[in-house]
């Protein structure tokens, strides 16, 4: 149940202690606690802050295709800018998990820059599961980044990926 | 001119403007200032706190096969722990470049999990010129990871790029 912050022109991930970039999130039992209530904890312990989440936030679910076919429900959250810079700085200072489950938190590039940079570019990095569909699904529908513009990311992100490969 | 903190065992990175995992510095005029007055004014641009560097810190350097064919400087700063922390949190507070040269820092995972999790999933990523080797480079050199172990580390992350490329 990851969460990434949306400010005016930014998007959060994380780099996570397995070394790929995903969003805050956990493991929930159902017969704990609601979803929603799973991640507002996960986010606490993650980000250090509490950001309440609710149903409202929900977007989209999926289901592992390999074992131990975990389902995914994602959930993205906009917030204030003053509300994220208060994140990032809570996420290195009084986050339970920093250094352990998290490595860092970053921003995502939403712009293309003339040399392919930005966000192409983070796209062609290694990502948790359908994080990277999760990311792409949220820029589209939150209207970060147009549709064309997305395609043509994930276009220049393979490109990368095959350059670095040879 | 990058400059990598170390301590017990970590060691840092940052998210650069482009997308791209990459080490703090930035360009150096000779005829204006030394490389390490160079890359201490970057470093305070960059992580938001007075970090100096002396010749000592000095690595190694590497000239680009292409355009601009810039010389690149490497740099190693060994710190203790609280100086780390006071960096991070620097780095999302008073850093000049933050959420613009800067889009997050994070710690490299010098481990290695069961799963393959770790140095060699975060080897994985996209990495500006040749960070990846000087990250690399330094992790030896620096006696952070046995040279088996970062040999293992690589053929894992060509295997996790070519699974995510199918």
């Amino acid at each position: 149940m990851p969460v990434p912050a949306v400010t005016l022109q930014t998007f959060q991930m994380q780099m996570r202690f397995d070394g790929l970039l995903g969003f805050p999130g956990g493991l929930v039992k159902p017969s704990e606690e609601s979803l929603e209530a799973g991640l507002t904890r996960e986010l606490q312990e993650e980000v250090g802050v509490p950001v309440a989440v609710t149903a409202d936030d929900y977007v989209s679910s999926h289901l592992a295709p390999a074992p131990p076919c975990l389902i995914t429900h994602f959930y993205t959250k906009k917030i204030e800018e003053a509300e994220l810079i208060d994140i990032e700085r809570a996420a290195v200072a009084t986050a339970a998990d920093h250094g352990l489950e998290v490595l860092g938190m970053v921003r995502v590039p939403l712009y293309t820059l003339r040399n392919g940079g930005g966000l192409p570019w983070f796209l062609s990095h290694s990502f948790i599961s359908n994080s990277r569909a999760q990311l792409l699904e949220a820029l589209q529908r939150l209207g970060l980044v147009p549709l064309r513009a997305l395609e043509e990311a994930v276009r220049q992100a393979d490109v990368r990926r095959a350059d670095q490969d040879r």
